[in-house]
């Protein structure tokens, strides 16, 4: 590593650091705005004869420390919403859970079992679902429409998940690609174009390293690695071909817990998608590429389904969660089973709060329909969004991320700090914001209502009387607008 | 026709005419509570002899005169709220409508022309869907429990649509029917089973008279109804098996249109349906018997599919509408396509105002589900009656149905007229109840509000002021309950 | 019965007896040629008035002496070999019987349990087979052309074998049959067509009465005959419709056993098919119509499946025969299974030298296609009666049947007794004609080689000396000519 | 190449053309029977230090000249009689030839394009015919007997064909081999039980090297084979895992042309089969190793599909013949599209006397029936063989093949040349032989008939007089044995 790399790192370091505290942040570097993770900026505030060097030459070497230090891009942090779609051969069973196969051949479901025994033939396999995965409504400029109403702002779709069936039509998996067997489309293609042409969202794409029952990976594991027949074959060839193809601006790694990163020759692609590939300056990755790297190294940190510290976290992250219990679609699901409305709200309030991205995923059916339900729930959140997305977009962590006097209220802070937002979960008519400190409110209203706010000082923080509620456009959680002094 | 028949009907005109318009009716007959569809307090009124011949005898003759001179059941007109059960083969391609084959066989729809088309393999037919209707998640009792948790009081399920498979293993419909082909199950009787062991619902079945495309039926109707081939050897035996079989409360006829009710022979079947059947005396029926019956013969009026005239009916009426635009599931559908809850409360308060019930109509898929919108419907439906109940079930039309000083205000009353309900379809904080007049009010409250309200005369009518919105517990639509002095 | 229908009777019985003993027969009658059926032509020997009668009446009444009366159409006697094709939903799974329904659910055959439960989802019904009777190479013509070359002069084909599915599109099986599941075609009259337009085959039709497992039928059968709702609402119609549609030259009943004539109306359904119907002067019927007429009434006698009795029968009788061991294709038929084409034509041979007729039977595939195997034998048959046929066809019984002094001898006659056939079915260099007088041979020869043979008197009969046997065109069998003095 | 190879490979050269031609070998080395192929003892007539040298190392080199030096297995040659099997996915269309994908796709064929189009729904792909390939009545031992019976030493399955599905649960062949996808059993490993346990033929291998439709040959052939991907990723080690699988004793190349060995890395792969594989000893290959190799390099030679020179040719060679006018099974195949017993005898004939091996293929059903004619045509050539097996089986050419005399006579001898055999392929009473030398016969017999035969010298060779037809037991073709003096 040459100086160059010790000062981009250094740089980087403290940007990656700085969405978190603004307080520890050294003031003559004030000139950065550490925010800002263009690349070529960021190099153009260098000497010179750095520069030079920088822009003729390789930028990140294939181990983690190299690869850390990369800045993540800053549209990822301004985005904060993102749509999940799982989608694959699980959506033809559509029983459970999208980890259907893995879970009846262990099994682990009775569920499961009995669903194949009972409306199967005898020694049905797994592979004979695909003929059934027909997608004949699916209209994905339908899906890229629905969700930029929804709200979000980047879309992650599972090019292919545990079950190794490939939403394009790859080179590495023929006979077990959805062109070959089910829809004849590429599906992910398609999806790509539609969301590109008629939206701003970011599109990108989730891929699963193992493969639960492909023999090539089933014999690297058995002999623990030591040989590596389905990571040359097979896994690094796709990984290239797929980011060459279509040019994701998220690669949303995953099914890498089994085997070191080593195996998965993990550093060398990312050094080449840093370096070299079509997205190196605006794709962002994630953490899951080994046994050794959740919450430890790569782009920003998923550390598990569902995360939702509650606290402020050092390092971007993203909680990725599901409407229905399960993250492929559910034949059989009950409206019990979908989170409300007010769940929904919460949870985006809560991470956003903490620094987090929020990932939502829906599960679309067979056919190509996302459901109505689900429709529900995106249309519901672009609604409230509509209404209360300020405190969100391109928000950041305020001081305090909530309050101990009033229980969930959630704040957060524009970039320039000149307003802080708490958003409260629960609606009372009179409010105490514990966290605000009197001399700093030149004026307190709310997002979709009209007019200013009484408040007044109150022992700790200030009080402020909220509007009839018949007066106010927000259904579930209500944004408070602390105009700073 | 006796002399008994003839105080029979005269005595029914009154009651059934009755529960429409107060002022015009004899007082006479006041020891008569006309409301009163019990057969035997009816009888008991008439002089001794005549009372003997009645029960000892046949009731009604098979012509229209006799037998719309019998009066409703009464548990009809109180329960309010069915569900409409729409389940078949139509339910497999599940596209635009549950009218699919006709469609598409009449070229009248792109969209079933071209779903097959691209779907399916040439010449592939209508009946060819049928082993996919599987239902292998059908589960009655879940069904039966959330009809009970939508506040509805009776069921009716498509034995039989146009289609003419049946849900039952009929003798007249071998291979075509749902024990044959699809789920080997007899998904109507489990249905009783469920409804009958686990709520205190009604069960009723619909039932088409015509079948699009039996061949018997085709040539019958090519005959100009010269021939009688379908009617004697397909539906007039099927009517029976049903009926003996199932012991349905409500007899729901439709296809009734291109024949007349003597083709159909319904007026022998509805007399041996009144005088004879294990249902004779709890049975309701419509009025699809024949093209000449529709809202003029039967029971009680349907008159039209989401037949809702907003003016109370001389004759009791319901209105069938339906949750999605299709009476059929739709695996296409769109969130937009489906009622919202504001909408469907509406629909419920204008038609029991008018004197109407109401069924609403769910379409499960063909593996048995009822999808998570539709449940959610019906939920909100029952959270709804859940606290507005005592405005709707048991209430009978007031003098006024709606207010021209404040529109969407819609009014019923309890039996004994010491209360009138003002259902408000949209919230304003006071609101001016022009048909109540003040002498007669002694107080005003809210369902799901606690205390009283604050009310004062006004130019026509009352003003009420109403609570805070974040004090009361109705979502969508609010009854006030004026007390009588 | 009127004095013209004891007439009638007493020459028809004459005739009918007439084709097995010319000894018996009375002299004075020789005027008539007692093989002559053709109905006008005997009429014309009544006495004037009687004539009259006749041609303006009824001739036959609903009771089997009357029915047993009619002459046999003269046709069928002379044609002597016929083609029976079983066809069916059986043809889809085409395992061991063409009774595989029946024979599955009774639990008779481990085989066709243990293929239903180890190749289908639970729960698979027969009627789920009938969308793969596709029949997509099905060419009737090249069927009705295969059937020419096979020698054979008339076709029967199952328009509905016992499980119900008919292969017309009849009024009375909606749903379950050949137009409405599965093929999509009119496979009967497609058929119709193709022998009537391409061969001058006659065109006839097997129908089974009884259907296993028709509700309809299963409750008269529990009933006992005492309700008769499937014969009525059912069978009977469709009769008139397979008849007055198709105008079978044979009607070949079958499924009577359970149930007396009476119950099948089959009485008057043959008076009028022998009186009234558009093939009343030409059709020919079988002994399958109650449980008390096989080998009893009817038309000719059929006995029993493959009856081949060995002597000569006083009433015409036909041998129903199959290739394989199953009437129905069987999909996993070995070649051992097959009759070899020496048994085939062995058992020609020995049924029509016994005054009978053979009805050879192939069993097509779900595909439409008669297996290699199939035509290689119908060829091979073609064969040998291209080159023996004079021996078989408007044949009748000799005096003689066959030969105590040679085993396997079967001897037939021309007409008009001027030659007798000797058919030998091994070959030896010499054989000795035990039933052939010296005095009445004027030459022998052989059918199929060249010049005349060297013969001369025996002990018993003759001796002939056979040509060398590579001079000789037939393959199988070998028919010596006795040319009479 | 060391002295040793030079050696054997001259030795060996010897050797393989010694089969053809007596007269130009060199006396010196007769103590070398040169038709003796067991290594060991060749290797035993070497020097001794050249011995010891050859067993403790590498025979082959990866190089045409050393390969094709290696002498073929003896058994090989004296096996004569081999049955070939074409069994695949192809095996479910089962239309018109087991190329149906490739024809399809070219739009080659209007059968197989219209065979798709009218019975399968659009945009059907080959693939999905995989499901269908259920192998329900695959009895491997019932196969292994019924070869038994035929007469053939030696099987040869397809393993993969052009379409790439394999036969075998193929770690390089995921979800598109007979585990995953349709019979869900290793049908190779089946048959090679059942042929090693019951019978003593030899058990061998086809595999195609290319794959129509796989992206990745598709992509290397686009690249002129400047990349090499296919065969890197998936072809080689599919050849390693195939040998030490199932340790086949024929391995019958094919689908080479397209590209040069070297791509195929052929030359590498048939040095380590020869030198180090579980049957390096016994192994037997063909000349279908790429573009610069048939007729040309490997074991025998092919040249081409039913490839019959009628002349004698210098390298041991294979016809490989089909019965029916496809490889693969053909649903709708007439009898006249089958070989008769008489063609295929006189083909066998024909090649064993120009010194060819024949390898008879039959085409199995998707069930995994070989169909009755198949079986007819087997059992008719193991009846012939039966009798006339003692001038086929380990039988050599002769100087002469055929007659110019009597055309239709071929010739062979056995090893030690003290009798000649001449098949007739016609009958006939008389028959002048023209190649054999009245001096050096002894006597004439005929194989399945009793007695020595009359001959006499004729103007060119001899006459023979045969016996009466009906006193021979071969059916079709008829061998005589001349006992040399």
């Amino acid at each position: 590593m040459g100086l160059l790399q010790i000062v981009l790192i250094s740089l980087a370091t403290a940007m990656v650091a700085g969405w978190g505290n603004f307080q520890s942040y050294n003031l003559e570097e004030r000139d950065l705005d550490f925010r800002d993770v263009d690349l070529n900026k960021l190099v153009s505030k260098l000497p010179l004869e750095q520069q030079k060097t920088v822009n003729g030459s390789i930028l990140y070497d294939p181990n983690w420390e190299s690869l850390d230090a990369r800045p993540l891009p800053s549209w990822y942090d301004e985005a904060k919403i993102g749509i999940f779609i799982h989608w694959g051969v699980f959506s033809v069973p559509a029983v459970r859970t999208e980890w259907f196969w893995n879970v009846w051949k262990r099994g682990n479901s009775n569920e499961c079992e009995m669903y194949v025994l009972n409306n199967f033939k005898p020694n049905f396999t797994y592979q004979e679902f695909a003929p059934d995965f027909t997608a004949e409504f699916y209209d994905p400029f339908a899906w890229a429409n629905l969700f930029a109403r929804s709200g979000a702002k980047y879309v992650v779709l599972t090019s292919k998940h545990h079950e190794g069936y490939t939403l394009w039509p790859s080179r590495y998996s023929w006979s077990w690609n959805s062109m070959d067997v089910g829809s004849k489309r590429d599906l992910l293609g398609d999806l790509a174009t539609a969301i590109r042409e008629n939206t701003t969202l970011k599109f990108g794409l989730y891929h699963s390293l193992y493969e639960w029952y492909n023999p090539q990976w089933m014999r690297d594991f058995a002999n623990n690695f030591t040989t590596t027949e389905f990571v040359d074959n097979k896994i690094t060839p796709s990984l290239y071909e797929l980011v060459n193809t279509y040019e994701p601006e998220i690669f949303w790694s995953d099914g890498e817990w089994d085997a070191p990163s080593e195996y998965w020759h993990a550093q060398e692609f990312l050094a080449w998608l840093y370096n070299t590939s079509p997205v190196k300056d605006t794709v962002v990755t994630n953490d899951r590429w080994g046994g050794d790297t959740l919450c430890k190294h790569g782009g920003y940190y998923t550390c598990a389904d569902r995360y939702n510290p509650g606290v402020l976290q050092p390092h971007k992250w993203e909680n990725c969660m599901t409407l229905d219990k399960s993250w492929g679609y559910r034949k059989n699901a009950n409206i019990e089973d979908y989170m409300t409305p007010e769940k929904l709200i919460q949870t985006i309030v809560e991470s956003v709060s903490c620094g987090g991205n929020v990932l939502v995923n829906v599960g679309p059916t067979k056919e190509g329909i996302i459901s109505p339900v689900q429709q529900e729930r995106l249309l519901q959140m672009g609604e409230w969004l509509g209404i209360n997305g300020e405190a969100i977009y391109e928000s950041v962590p305020w001081l305090y991320q909530n309050d101990t006097v009033t229980p969930d209220v959630w704040y957060t802070t524009n970039k320039n700090e000149t307003k802080v937002y708490a958003v409260l979960i629960n609606w009372s008519q009179e409010v105490n914001l514990g966290a605000v400190e009197m001399q700093t409110v030149s004026a307190v209203r709310m997002l979709g209502a009209e007019g200013m706010l009484l408040w007044s000082g109150a022992e700790v923080g200030i009080n402020v009387i909220l509007p009839a509620l018949d007066k106010v456009d927000s259904k579930w959680a209500w944004t408070l607008v602390i105009e700073k002094v």
